[in-house]
């Protein structure tokens, strides 16, 4: 008995000394974050000297230049690039949409094409048939639809406390909108801007087409020129005349960007975001803050001269936004590299106040980050619940069903104020909380470098 | 033993009844505030129609009036106003601070005279003499500070994760570094403003001089002209040219704005935030925000016709900013009048996302918010711990030591960049946030309301 109570002691010692030397590592995380943080300036850069920066634009290979020039400096073991095949969709002119009333009065609205959308070819003239969703579509006669522009004017549901959970309950209107619009014979689409504000900035976003259906026009409308469309519908026959200039080109050769420190094994910790925007704004929140939570996360990290167990692997992928290829190539070529991935974390909400992680996963892997939470919580990173990891690392699940996904979750209320707009601009962005966000990375990436075999 | 079992069981489920009547009335108030709020357009009209609103001032006035215009409006049990003598200090024609070197280079310098400052009579001409903080000061010779302008140049520590600690830190440069400089003979003060950032945005604020020394002039300069400063001083001999044409005038009166839902019994619970404001910018985080969470907050318990076991009273205190005159004439008459007081809470922290409540007392009463962590967890409300509720109902615990005073916990991390300046503008805040925080004081007055006794 005795001998067993020392080796209980002894263990239990052992257990604490661990905890306070994860507790002095984090301190050191957090100090050199928030006092020699370079996350913000680099962000700065990103945004103004490069700016938004879409799949196959020239802006994107800058980005993926600038991306790769920091991780060299932060001399880590490796830095590369790896192809992607991405597709290339312009705008062209900028769109141009008035609904006109039966007096002749014009009203201009505010509309940003859907990446995706095809053009009009010249002006495009015709009538409006307002619908709230889909499913409402979907009960009309298509003989009443055809010819028509589909205008979905669903808004946000406020109630939400999570502003992801109504922008993912609306996502379907823009996402497959269009789609089934045109199955219905309707000849373009109008989407209210998936926001939580009533304002005349327009949100911009991807739509997808099913193979055998011909792209139509579809645009965004900003929620003010919704309500605004809506009133004048109210009061007689509108006529919409649209003119959009987009162009799908064929794919070209990009990349995503690649920075390791060793481990002492070969398994793979990814932490990842994506490099590429919407052509509008300076994708500030959308994704360059993502971008610069992992660059600045492996930065610190090396700085301190963590020695990692496992390989740790900042991805900075390409074409999140119209494809995914960067996630989708990252996940093949990993899997046919016969590499081994324990774990995958992503930053794609924003660079407002980071507040815990979301784990796609089992029970299991859900108490693996809990058991840190008393570490965690002493940096307000209080949510670790069950959720969505996200987009490009998502494709990881289908080669490595059992490794564990994390999402890092960011206070999501003023998200969507920015999301894929012209708003989306590096002034919107907190210096401490981006680098709140970086240091918060840098902190669940040691913890679990140290507790994952 | 069977009764027993059967006692026990029904209590068990009257708890579990109450614990679900009380996430239902819960889930409503946070329904009203984010699908029928009035916050963000009732705070929108005080920033843009009366703008800042210090004590004794014409706004201070328009800002009262309005605000009881808004509370009658909500047909609450009880309107009225308090009176309360509060100072009156102005700053007068705009300040004017320029450094000049041995070759006659010019430096314009972005000041805001403290609130307490006196004027310069004239342009000042002083040596400036630079120190760290206080006691840097106070280790000098007076002989060797006599005639000159001390400039306190100490910075924010970003390793506070709270920025509120970073200023509590250096608070004391600005509310006693001129007080400790004018006994030791100094000219004049300069004190780098209170804010995390580095630019050239000025931070004012409340100085306070001991009754026997006689004021002196004293401004805040911004972090980016303080550093331009010391890289001029390094260089060679700065001479400090100084103008300032602030004045104290005689006490006013002015009032605090009090509305109450009478309960069933005549106990009260207070909450509060203060109506004033700094003269510059418009008090849109420091403290609109609050008086809006205070109003809104009795607006929907109003609204879903909520019976209170207790009064409940929202107090816009009058001159929390240089006096705390609102704070104490309340309190002191509340003891006159013989009232009970259960609890009173605060929110001065801003508009930004709320987080939880500092609880200023007992283990005891911190457990009795604690045991509704699940509840208030639910709308990330996390942080419920020991801390300081705030300025204006301090005084109450002079009369009522034993009460329960709590703060509503706000992410602190942009507060700095606004906090007493130009730039606390409406804009800067978030409707969602803003809402958010008069539901988490809905929230808390309701589980409170039910609880204490």
């Amino acid at each position: 008995m005795k001998i067993l109570s020392v080796l209980l002691l002894l263990i239990g010692n052992l257990l604490t000394t661990k905890a306070q030397n994860d507790s002095i590592f984090i301190r050191k995380i957090y100090d050199e974050a928030l006092e020699n943080g370079q996350s913000y300036q680099n962000l700065k850069t990103l945004c103004k000297s490069i700016g938004h920066r879409i799949s196959g634009s020239k802006q994107a290979e800058d980005a993926i230049r600038f991306s790769k020039h920091l991780l060299n400096n932060y001399a880590l073991d490796m830095v590369y690039l790896q192809e992607v095949k991405v597709p290339k969709w312009i705008r062209g002119k900028k769109e141009f949409a008035q609904a006109e009333n039966e007096k002749g009065e014009k009203l201009t609205l505010n509309i940003l094409a859907l990446g995706g959308s095809s053009a009009t070819q010249g002006i495009l003239i015709t009538e409006i048939l307002t619908v709230q969703n889909i499913d409402e579509l979907k009960k009309l006669d298509p003989k009443d639809i055809k010819g028509k522009t589909v205008f979905f004017n669903e808004s946000f549901d406020e109630k939400y406390f999570n502003t992801f959970d109504a922008y993912s309950h609306c996502y379907p209107l823009r996402g497959d909108g269009p789609n089934v619009a045109a199955k219905m014979g309707a000849s373009a689409v109008l989407v209210r801007s998936l926001t939580n504000n009533t304002n005349n900035i327009v949100h911009t976003g991807v739509t997808t087409f099913d193979p055998e259906i011909k792209p139509i026009p579809c645009a965004a409308i900003s929620t003010q020129h919704a309500n605004d469309l809506i009133e004048w519908i109210k009061k007689g026959k509108i006529k919409l005349h649209l003119e959009m200039n987009c162009q799908t080109l064929p794919d070209v050769l990009s990349y995503n960007v690649i920075g390791e420190i060793r481990g002492v094994d070969n398994k793979i910790i990814t932490m990842g975001a994506h490099l590429d925007t919407w052509d509008v704004g300076e994708g500030a929140h959308d994704n360059g803050a993502g971008v610069m939570h992992c660059i600045e996360a492996i930065r610190i990290l090396k700085k301190l001269n963590y020695k990692p167990q496992h390989t740790i692997r900042c991805v900075l992928f390409m074409n999140e936004e119209n494809g995914n290829m960067g996630g989708e190539t990252y996940a093949k070529q990993s899997f046919e590299k016969n590499e081994t991935h324990l774990m995958a974390i992503e930053s794609d909400r924003g660079g407002f106040l980071p507040m815990g992680f979301d784990v796609m996963g089992t029970d299991f892997q859900l108490n693996t980050i809990k058991q840190f939470s008393s570490q965690l919580n002493s940096y307000d990173l209080f949510k670790i619940q069950k959720g969505f990891s996200d987009v490009d690392i998502m494709p990881l699940v289908k080669y490595y069903p059992e490794m564990m996904q994390l999402g890092l979750f960011i206070n999501s209320q003023a998200y969507f104020d920015y999301h894929h707009s012209y708003a989306d601009v590096f002034e919107t962005v907190n210096k401490r909380e981006l680098e709140l966000g970086a240091a918060a990375m840098a902190t669940i990436i040691y913890l679990m470098d140290k507790t994952l075999k």
